[in-house]
């Protein structure tokens, strides 16, 4: 151990298992890693690079669900411990479970398919006037080891084997894992589960591995280590940032993908306001409060032109708010960021309190809000447009279709937007679409954007400050292209060809040959 | 004019055509572009953006080739113009047009068959339990405004109607240029071009602007407009890096594809060297010297093991190398950089001169050179493995292939990496290869690294700091996918959806319906 690290284990802040509810200390201090652990585990994984990417893809796929096995094979503690963790209820933990196995099992059928190869072949053309073409072949083949930041809001999901660690070790990268501090318990839990797949896969060991500590010098030498080629992160915009500077900084930059910060507004259209305000107003306090408001893709801005369907929804909308019973929050911490965001919404004097939740029990609930402003207010100060994570939500009313697009064109980069809509509404939305195209990664129609589908045709990203590459998704097999990058073959004797791209292989993967699909 | 916009102009240098091979100015000082006319090229490319991008595909492939069509139309005062700028040979810059032509082509070619679209659908599953499906529809949208950098050394293929600019308007992004100041003229032939395809194509005059200033201020000015989505830049690595930085200081970050320096590693194995060593000495000298070295992919590193093979390789280079005859460099500038770089290898106390070319003619002759050092002070000194952009190679000898595979590992990230090899030399290859695609965008077999075709398998791309992001290309159709993000569609009427996306379409783009091909 060098000294530096013990530097770091001696002035990191010591790392417990909390139960979320009652802020009591459950276990022993964690061990905590130091640099030199840093640097073992980014040596470890360099070492198993070459091994790992050159698996075939049966191989790495039977890999990917070994570990949703084995995450099953916990049973009950995994779930027991990340109720207590994370203040989540059962329900929406073991549905978690499942969205993370599934997640893992849809990777290796995307590994399968082998459509993220992205295989191109252009025949040479000996008889090409004034010169012949060569043979050229292009494969995408993996950046390097990654850096996976777990998110504290879901445990299993977006952590330790959640969506980043599953498409990066899919794309044929090792994965050095920071575990969320707020869950050290269930994080140990599946890494040790993670650990048990690569050894029975007759992987080498360096493929997966899970770093413990608190604070942040952990995670920094992690970004900086020059065996690192790529970060996922999901968390707070500041420390997204923090992580998305470092790797700018180092002598070879590296991409970091980042899923920062998201207010998701919904836009509730005149037709279907009139037609529906009620049930929208009820609905919409079901989606802001589901798991305290802690989603990315809460609904934290909601937009609507002045008039009596909007009167009913808010009249709806503040007796289901003010009917909810305040849950218990992740971290003392996030707690405490939510009401001080909230006090200051509050405060702020443009803005009108319409309601507050109950209270709620534990030290760590978090009461519901639900605010008011009008759009001149909102187009002013920027700040009323920065997320506070949690259970609270701002309504900013409109007076004409122009003012709603005016206050859509000046929010930040979204996950996600949200018409509610009927089909009168069409014409209207048809001019907010353009623009919501340039603000989110998804956009979506009578429905609530706290749902978020792991499929193929999923986009959880979007422009600035949501994520820090908006060309990219974090959920959804589409996630594998970040940890991705061409290489072209020229000339190359079959033999020296990565097999898929070998003359006379029988590829059932789709190549596309001079530009059409084979 | 703001005041700004004056101050500009006045501390900005005159900027004449001048003739490359004399030094002498040939046209009156060209009208240089103010910070207004920055704010006025992007207010209008924003202006276009939300109209040139709905165009369908049909159009857009039209306008393309237009611009193909109305480069041609130029005729012969475009290559007489471009000659005398660059200081190029008639034939080179004959085929460079053909390739610029050909290179729009292949994106209206690109354009019309959709795949760029990445459509993806998952279709709603109304009876899945516990909770139905929703309907997921996905395509990639445009970024925005690209800013586009010419290069100085292809004053048509990568400059004001290169790759960067097809690429970007294929993708249905509006272009700015900064013109390169080497080829005011030239430039000014081609943005005319440009305009002549915009207005005859009934788009709107904002699809495709043109700066014309020397200095940097202008473009620094272009990189930080808010209306900017992305840069597209071919050149030196500080000019790369600097707007690098601006991009990521914005208060929206974007992304900036640098294509910067590289070095190129030819690896001779030493089959090939005994079976025709003497062969290819004169074909490396070939490669060394065509263009006056001056291309982004010049082999400016040779490494092979130490033996007879390589002695024979180098007794021909000599000669070949003795013989060549320097030609004009681009600029002034370059030749006195090429100059100062071949000076502090001559006069590094590791390296050996081991050939200089004839003087040549004109106040730009850049004479060729070739030096030699060894492996151990080559890994000694990382300056050894920097860019002398021009026709200069360094020999590395190596004692054996450890020590070969030692220097490969220490390169930085590179273009190409070129093998030499017959048969027999394929084990010792294969042990390399592992190491070459992670170091190069582009690895090849017995041919030389300065051909690069513009087809869909090629990657004119590469690990930092070849690139400033090496998951792309900038040459080949794949350039596209830069200036593109992902758009994720959930349960929209099929009205509202974009039109390859709606139900009922005879679609004729491939859609990968629930993760497999349609």
């Amino acid at each position: 151990m060098t000294d530096q690290s013990k530097l770091v284990r001696a002035t990191a802040p010591a790392l417990h298992s909390i139960d979320a509810q009652t802020g009591a200390i459950v276990s022993d201090a964690f061990a905590v890693h130091g640099f030199d652990d840093v640097a073992a585990a980014c040596a470890a994984a360099e070492a198993a690079f070459d091994i790992y990417r050159a698996t075939d893809r049966a191989t790495r796929a039977a890999f990917l669900d070994r570990i949703g096995d084995e995450i099953v094979t916990i049973g009950d503690v995994l779930i027991e411990t990340a109720v207590r963790e994370s203040g989540l209820p059962r329900a929406r933990l073991e549905g978690e479970r499942g969205r993370t196995v599934g997640q893992l099992r849809l990777f290796a059928d995307v590994v399968r398919r082998g459509e993220w190869l992205g295989l191109r072949i252009d025949p040479a053309l000996p008889d090409r006037q004034p010169a012949p073409r060569p043979d050229l072949r292009l494969r995408m083949v993996p950046l390097g080891p990654v850096a996976v930041f777990g998110a504290s809001n879901f445990p299993l999901a977006f952590s330790t084997a959640g969506g980043d660690t599953a498409s990066a070790l899919a794309a044929g990268c090792p994965v050095v894992v920071k575990g969320h501090p707020a869950h050290p318990a269930a994080g140990a839990l599946v890494a040790e589960a993670i650990r048990r797949a690569v050894s029975a896969s007759g992987l080498p060991e360096g493929v997966f591995s899970h770093l413990v500590g608190a604070g942040n010098a952990l995670g920094a030498a992690l970004v900086q280590d020059p065996r690192i080629a790529a970060v996922g992160f999901t968390g707070s915009r500041g420390g997204g940032l923090a992580l998305v500077k470092l790797a700018q900084a180092r002598p070879v930059p590296i991409p970091v993908y980042a899923e920062m910060s998201s207010i998701n507004p919904v836009v509730l259209l005149p037709h279907a306001l009139a037609a529906r305000g009620a049930a929208l107003g009820s609905a919409f306090v079901g989606s802001l409060t589901m798991g305290a408001g802690q989603f990315c893709t809460n609904p934290g801005l909601v937009l609507a032109m002045e008039g009596e369907g909007l009167d009913v929804f808010v009249t709806a909308a503040v007796a289901a708010l003010q009917a909810s019973v305040g849950a218990t929050m992740l971290t003392g911490g996030i707690h405490a960021a939510y009401g001080q965001g909230v006090q200051a919404l509050a405060a702020h004097e443009d803005v009108e309190t319409l309601a507050q939740g109950q209270a709620g029990e534990g030290v760590a609930a978090g009461r519901a809000a639900l605010f008011a402003t009008d759009a001149a207010a909102f187009l002013r100060d920027e700040a009323l447009g920065h997320e506070v994570f949690g259970a609270s939500s701002l309504l900013v009313r409109c007076r004409d279709a122009d003012e709603l697009r005016d206050v859509l064109a000046k929010v930040e980069g979204q996950l996600t937007a949200t018409l509610q809509m009927d089909a009168e509404d069409e014409a209207l939305a048809a001019t907010l679409i353009p623009i919501l195209e340039r603000k989110a990664g998804r956009i979506l129609a009578n429905g609530w954007p706290t749902g978020v589908e792991v499929t193929h045709a999923m986009v959880h990203g979007g422009p600035y400050p949501a994520t820090s590459d908006a060309r990219t998704t974090s959920v959804g097999s589409l996630a594998i292209d970040r940890f991705l990058r061409p290489v072209s073959y020229q000339n190359l004797a079959s033999a020296l060809l990565p097999a898929e791209l070998r003359d006379g292989t029988a590829n059932d993967v789709p190549v596309l040959i001079d530009g059409k699909r084979n």
